[in-house]
């Protein structure tokens, strides 16, 4: 059953799964959009402050995102995307052979000024192995009504 | 010449190149990543508010990325990545046919509490077709210092 912006309740939280981090990944990914040394050389990456290769921290995001969307469709959200993201934190790397999960937990919501559309505030986790917190943000959705207005 | 902390001063901007968006990578980043139908199925999309295939946020914030990463080289940063970033906003929808800019301005720097790296804070803008703004968000990058200290 569809739940829509009215439906929603904070406090409310939801997973959905894990994702298995590769080092060929890590380093496809950050060759095509984050081309630094610590996330696409092995070697060059011992010389730096990560002290061996680590994901993109973009990389991590969009890993958690792919576990969100999963989350989100098991709880059947009349998802509309999102505005934004505020304080996005990469808390620790990500390196390969690492297993991440996500978690994430409805903080705010509002009617918003969108026509149909209301605003839903749910802070991310993405945790390493499953408890060591990688990333976190606070995502700024939008959420379908169910009335339309 | 190599530019640490010491050397970067507030209101600085640089940019670097474009980065030109098909709909063949909007549905394959889309599909591993965030496969929602506005980001996967040019029809469906049709039908969201979206009213047609759009890129990923995760994704325009990733092209941005390799333009700042560039960027960053460019003009010599001893970047160490980043810790975050803090008001990330997806302005506008980025479509296949989009040509993507991103310029970076500094807006703060402080010590910081780890040895031998400051931080410093830069707006990312990105533009489409060189003027409409799409995302924009403020990363709080670290540096490495001269002296180490």
């Amino acid at each position: 059953m569809v739940r829509y912006f009215e439906d929603i309740e904070i406090g409310e939280t939801h997973e959905h799964g894990s994702y298995d981090v590769t080092e060929e990944e890590i380093i496809e990914f950050a060759e095509q959009y984050d081309p630094q040394p610590f996330h696409t050389d092995p070697e060059a990456a011992k010389e730096t402050s990560f002290g061996g290769l680590a994901a993109s921290g973009w990389h991590t995001a969009a890993m958690c995102m792919r576990l969100l969307v999963e989350a989100m469709d098991d709880a059947e959200w009349a998802s509309q995307g999102a505005r934004g993201v505020d304080e996005l934190r990469w808390i620790r790397p990500v390196r390969p052979g690492d297993s991440i999960s996500a978690e994430y937990e409805v903080v705010e919501k509002r009617d918003g000024d969108r026509p149909g559309i209301g605003e839903v505030d749910s802070r991310l986790t993405g945790y390493r192995d499953g408890d060591e917190a990688v990333i976190s943000w606070i995502g700024l959705g939008m959420v379908e009504k169910r009335d339309g207005n």
